[in-house]
């Protein structure tokens, strides 16, 4: 099951600078854990924003949310979910 | 270069359907062309709606603009650009 | 899989009656259709509207899409979609 | 009396974790207590949101307002609501 | 049970103006006999606008919905409904 | 003259306690008695959300300011003013 | 009584064109007439937009609605209406 | 060259009074300057809100960039600034 | 005088084809007029859209308005104006 | 490749001073030099907001992210992007 994910990040004003190298740190090496398990499919940055767009391949809903909900970086980011399917025009990948 | 493009579909109220049929096919078709010339790299539908997530890899703007504004459903689209570079902790693909 | 759905019905200004009456009738053939199976497991009137807030249970986002999609009055829908999951403070229904 | 209830919670930057964690735990023991009772029929999770999608089956708007006001998490939830009916296509349950 | 309800008038562009009239006509009748009744009880005019401004008693979300939903000028309305109740700090009428 | 008033309170977060349980009384006595005097006319409660709905019957616009801009919660307001009429349909209350 | 007004004015697609002009050369009339009574105190013209802000000095709301619901292109027209008082720190004009 | 501006102002939620209290006063003092010299050529209140509506008339961009940026309240408002010109329905004041 | 001006271009549904070429030849005209004159300073394709982002260099609001309300396009674009200034941090161009 | 890029800028309520002026210092300094390579080829004051409409002309995406992400102040900013071609009525410059 394929969703479209974009995540926005904003730290807040007086956070931590500590913290937020922390959660940076965690939230790559979990990213690129994700990666490589295939559920991460695509991860691109947004050019000239501190946000990416994403595409998951997970299992379900549930996964999905299990997922995103436990990013390091999950309390700071505003997160829009777009459910994807084929497209009848799409040729075989 | 990478665009994630959003282009959402809406057929005028009055519209001749042979004339839609037509603009229809001719999508499918000039967006095979350009699946297969690597250009369109990615298309899905968004689930429920008559609207698809797509991402090009083109040359430049110029060839982007080129692309999207000689589609058949070009006038009836509403489209949204975003231009997307490699993420820092995306893996190699 | 659960989706709440949220459909906004806009009758263009000159539809001919007889289609009108023609696809609402086919819609509630539909919607029911879909209710007995199981899929369209909820089904309510948002008040004072002339739309509906519905939740899906279906097999994956192509079966959603699908079913949406060739819903006699979907042409004339605005329509929003929502993965849900099981709530950890949910009881066992 | 149906109504539907999005509920979106927000924890301000700088809250007490200990405060934070007490909230979260009256939140639950009240949520299912209201569960229990019938008046929160359903309880579902937003996929990759901190937030919920609800449906609440109470008296009156009396009751629906003493019921989100008193919350544990309501200081910090942006809270939406829609009054919903029966659909004429709907099916008895 | 209380409800604010505001509605605004479009009159599509190309409407019969004797449909206009009539629709007016019987809007007003419909409006008055409800004034009559209780349960359309205030009705005010957005000042420079082709509005109103209601509020609505009626005995539950199912009345409010066949009161609205048949109002002759219904299918060119654009409706919001907000639920109100009783507040702490009023004095009783 | 009457207006539609609209009023949305959101406490800052870091607030004193004492300090806004103060204002909260202070709100009250003060609604109270432009209630009595008869210039704030209707007061209810937004189901649901830490807001109201009320119709203000003042002077003039100057009045409407000095009454809104002096109430004792109005910095952690967010206010909304619609000016409304007679509506022609109306019966004489 | 002082109320900002702004004024968008959008002609339909298929309008006549001769009751076009006629309306224009109504609004300009009127316009004239309410600028020389007083009542329509200020009217500029927003740069590169077919629309106006303007400052209306009426005896009181009614007066205000009687005046904009009857100018010719009222029926084309997106209107805003913000009342204004004096400010505290305006010197006397 | 006119302009309107709309200004909100927002006091931050931790800000020390006296500071506040010191830039309204020279707000007002230079407000006043303003008037005086021509250039402020109207400043009204908005109804109910901390908020005003202006109509600056100064010599170019820069200069009304100028005026504004050096406010004392200008880094706690929001500003929109819209060119005005003459219209040709206006009489010659 | 310096004007950021973005035109969006909206051909009605219904429009006769060669209204709408011979408008986008006289468009095309009077923008290449403007541009020699030096009034239209830059003139840049939004990629993937019907629309224009472009700087004006005029006299005054006044010429900008002539200029933008006569172009041939005028009446099926969606147009934003921002007044521009030198920025404290650019260069000598 | 053109980019039109808009920063608003919003210093944060309780910010150290020293740190603000810092980072405008560096900003100035890094605009110039990214001026004087000719990647930022226009710079504009918004009249009347801390803000700023730009265009780059750089190599690609990433590069466009990695000047922009860089800046001193890009913390601080909202950030807009839109991809800039050649419109084919603009004049050769």
């Amino acid at each position: 099951m394929l969703y479209l994910v974009q995540m926005d990040v904003r730290i807040p004003d007086g956070a931590d600078p500590a913290l937020v190298e922390r959660r940076r740190v965690e939230e790559r090496a979990r990213s690129q854990e994700l990666q490589r398990s295939g559920e991460w499919r695509h991860l691109w940055r947004v050019a000239g924003r501190y946000a990416n767009v994403s595409v998951f391949d997970v299992a379900d809903h549930a996964r999905l949310h299990e997922v995103l909900s436990t990013l390091p970086l999950f309390p700071w980011m505003a997160i829009t979910v777009t459910p994807l399917t084929d497209h009848p025009s799409a040729l075989p990948s």
